[in-house]
């Protein structure tokens, strides 16, 4: 089933089953008002969704709407963790190798991850406002998922049965934040701003083949102000899968039902594929020509990220954000 | 008035008013069924809930009940963001010391922080779970802010006017997978398990004259296994104040209601007052004698950590806990 949260009714919006095909949704208050009072009861409240969905794929049900996804928030407009990976290895070796440094070996094998602010996500379509262009502002392309309740130290396969949804992300990152702050030893804050998330999140069952292994094997549609950017596979060079980046986040603690789990800016080693962010495209620039061209991005530069299933329909909803001067000032 | 959540209620547990004495309490259905729906309109819930706080502290209320700390959770059982900050920097400058490496200049003027995992907190008197003593077991004695709604850039002024609430943190550190984890860059993940919180939260004027510029000037009161093992005031050697550690975490993004904002180990300049933490103590007795002598925790020691007023009487409840192996292994 395809679940998403639309932006009225509160701070948690109101949760619908959408259609298979985006184009129509319904509200399901007597059995879960939010996305997270779902989720706090899945076991109860999956079978009860997927009965709904069953039917609005079906035909018309009374009381139903169109689907706009602008009008869409995050399918978790907050939530209690937001912990992103970077598991396309590959891409971290990338972004050392650019500004001259080795990357230590156990990095194939150690996840790195970082905890995220989760209190406040941007809709899909919101604006990606920020103080000033000198940040550095930028988008990462990635994955992620939505776990049940995970206990300590569970392995990676009781990880992988924990997976309840699956969406894209936009990991707004500000990368001329990014050196001094790391360098202060406590990881990223300020220099990892509101991330927004596709308008629908699926089960695994709507991806059929394309989700093998705890990867999903599918291309992202990336453009710039609507120029291809990239269209890396999601599935191709993930070192860590799915269920071993949960593990990661469960290893010294419990894991609650909503937290959700990323995978890091999507990267292939065919860099044909393009990029998941402008700062690997600059990375590529550097090795290539001695310096980075491309500039991050501007005021009113437009970002999309997709995912279209085989068939060539969008499986989650389009993230398309305008980039903007925070507003009243 | 002093607010608390009972474990018994669902994930959020129920949100209960206190007694000043601590003593007895009283939930309160009508106006918000847990902290974070107060927290959501504080604006017309606060008023409501000092209605109920006055009239408990009164005298007797039909539906009261005795308060027993060790039955409650910490005031937000789940929160949408915990951001702890690293306030007082003479001791940043000691742990550095220990290791014999300085501290930049601009730690005096630059906030530390670190975005923690804020989905699952343990409560103030259940057990510290690890998985191995020799994860390097500490304990941090910090206070804490609960915030209202704070915009993107927002003075200090600004950010000070949203502490709603003020508690008592125990923010558990692994500290033995400290250097690798930070090694890597992204910051702490595993080395900082689940924190806990004291059994009640305030509001500012529970505090009176304790509380002045952003600061709680009153001493924690740490034991170990009963022993005393440091008084350090709260109010003293703060270099930020909450008020710019609030600005700072929402320097480029919004905070959300209900955002928990940390001091950081509390520690003073005076040593004669003792430590917040162990590491801090093994950074003193390196610094004094060549090697740390003080042990991180071991299965079955006990922490404690509260807080008195200047009668005497404790004005969070005790955080309390014994640190425990994994169940059911």
């Amino acid at each position: 089933m395809k679940l998403a949260s639309l932006k009225s009714g509160g701070r948690d919006g109101t949760l619908v089953v959408v259609s298979r095909d985006l184009a129509r949704a319904i509200a399901v208050p007597d059995i879960a008002p939010t996305l997270q009072a779902a989720l706090d009861d899945w076991e109860v409240k999956a079978a009860q969704l997927a009965h709904i969905s069953a039917a609005l794929n079906a035909g018309a049900l009374p009381g139903e709407m169109r689907f706009l996804p602008e009008a869409g928030h995050s399918p978790l407009p907050r939530a209690y963790q937001w912990a992103d990976g970077s598991a396309y290895v590959n891409h971290v070796e990338l972004v050392r190798k650019a500004r001259g440094a080795t990357m230590p070996p156990e990095f194939w094998t150690d996840p790195l991850m970082y905890q995220g602010g989760s209190d406040s996500f941007l809709g899909p379509c919101d604006p990606i406002v920020a103080g000033s262009e000198d940040w550095g502002i930028d988008f990462e392309a990635e994955v992620a998922v939505i776990t049940g309740d995970v206990p300590m130290c569970a392995t990676p396969e009781a990880c992988g049965a924990q997976i309840r949804l699956v969406m894209l992300v936009n990991d707004v990152s500000l990368r001329n934040l990014i050196p001094a702050e790391l360098a202060k030893g406590f990881g990223f804050f300020q220099s990892k701003p509101a991330s927004s998330f596709s308008p629908v999140a699926v089960t695994l069952d709507e991806l059929g083949e394309a989700w093998r292994e705890g990867r999903l094997h599918r291309p992202l549609d990336i453009t710039l102000n609507g120029d291809w950017f990239g269209s890396p596979n999601a599935g191709l060079d993930m070192t860590f899968a799915f269920p071993a980046l949960i593990a990661h986040a469960a290893k010294t603690r419990e894991l609650e039902a909503g937290s959700i789990i990323g995978s890091g800016t999507v990267s292939n080693l065919d860099k044909r594929t393009g990029s998941g962010c402008i700062a690997e495209k600059r990375c590529l620039e550097t090795l290539a020509q001695g310096q980075p061209v491309t500039p991050y991005l501007k005021f009113g530069d437009r970002v999309k990220i997709e995912m279209s299933d085989a068939e060539g329909r969008s499986i989650f909803g389009a993230i398309e954000q305008v980039v903007s001067k925070p507003t009243g000032r």
